[in-house]
């Protein structure tokens, strides 16, 4: 099968969290689709190994930050590349508690606050269907495209952010690897892990899709 | 609440198709989603008042072609504005059959034919998640975005298309509708019956949101 094809399906690109006691979580998703318009469902899905998945299934409230283009691409790094398990993402980031979870101020178009009314096992992923509690526009912004994330907004990290990983000398002996789901792009040459050294179990920091979903690229 | 940021929602435009016996049925959705990548399952909602759905849901087999910008916007208005129950919408069409199925052969990056392993009910709509059996990248031409095809293919149709209605005289009387779901334009100066007429379980023609679910524009 021609995998390709999937990289031509569009997506947008959003933060989503939620909150358990005094622990706020998010991650990076480009999974979020209105379902029904009328008191309106929508669906999000989200890797079982991803912590705020867990975090979702518990509180069964969720907000969705639809991202703009002019989000701090740190910010994406952060909430992409890294677990809430380790770090509390909303550290340093200005944000507010809307309906009791965290929203961030900066970077997006607006938010949707709602609650969990089923979740379908699919495998690697739930799908969480979410009645829309509250939603609103914040500014007139255009919202951020996955494509528009790969081909203008990538690369590698400021110095000064917490996403940045030094170069390495040896470039030309590096490879780098596509995710085909998301497109994410693993650059020996930035990363301390070879990528085939990388452990079987490990996924893409960005859609948690597994390493053999990864081709080789030039 | 403000829906508005709905719109800020980003989607592909896609068709997807069925066959049972030697009827072929078809459909403009903008809801594909892929769920997992490894043995891909991707998800589609479909209104339930939606023929394709019926003949979806008995042959369990769907093909979900990826539109590119270069589609005959009349394709789309065929496969958006009309009923599989009234015409076959593959009449004049360029395709040819995959797996059974048919698929357009102009006007697509791709396509992907699939089996329905699950259907979730979701009140107006049906969520299929679909196990991926055969996909292909046909050209290299560029996805059509639900943003591009509203600010750059819609518009009146060619006079001889299928999907020409003739323009009402009384302009300045008529009103305009956005739907706002899927920002589908009903206006009045274009239509036979004005919006305010419709029947109240009149739907979306592209999206199959309800009538309430439409604005006032300028």
């Amino acid at each position: 099968m021609d995998k390709t094809i999937l990289r031509k399906l569009s997506y947008g690109l959003y933060i989503v969290s939620s909150k358990l006691d005094n622990e706020l979580v998010g991650c990076v998703v480009n999974t979020v689709t209105q379902i029904t318009s009328e008191n309106p469902l929508l669906m999000v899905s989200l890797n079982k190994n991803n912590y705020t998945n867990e975090i979702v299934r518990k509180t069964k409230k969720i907000a969705i930050m639809v991202l703009n283009q002019d989000i701090n691409k740190e910010v994406i790094g952060k909430f992409g590349f890294y677990s809430s398990k380790d770090i509390n993402k909303f550290d340093g980031v200005n944000y507010e508690l809307i309906n009791d979870l965290p929203v961030l101020k900066e970077g997006t178009c607006g938010y949707i606050t709602g609650v969990v009314e089923n979740i379908i096992d699919a495998e690697t992923h739930d799908i969480f269907l979410i009645r829309v509690k509250d939603m609103q526009t914040t500014n007139s912004s255009e919202p951020l495209t996955y494509k528009y994330y790969q081909e203008n907004m990538k690369g590698v990290s400021s110095k000064n952010a917490p996403t940045y990983v030094e170069e390495k000398v040896e470039v030309s002996m590096a490879k780098k690897y596509r995710c085909l789901l998301c497109g994410y792009i693993y650059d020996d040459a930035k990363e301390e892990v070879k990528f085939e050294d990388l452990p079987d179990d490990w996924h893409c920091p960005l859609c948690g899709a597994s390493k053999d979903q990864f081709e080789l690229i030039d």
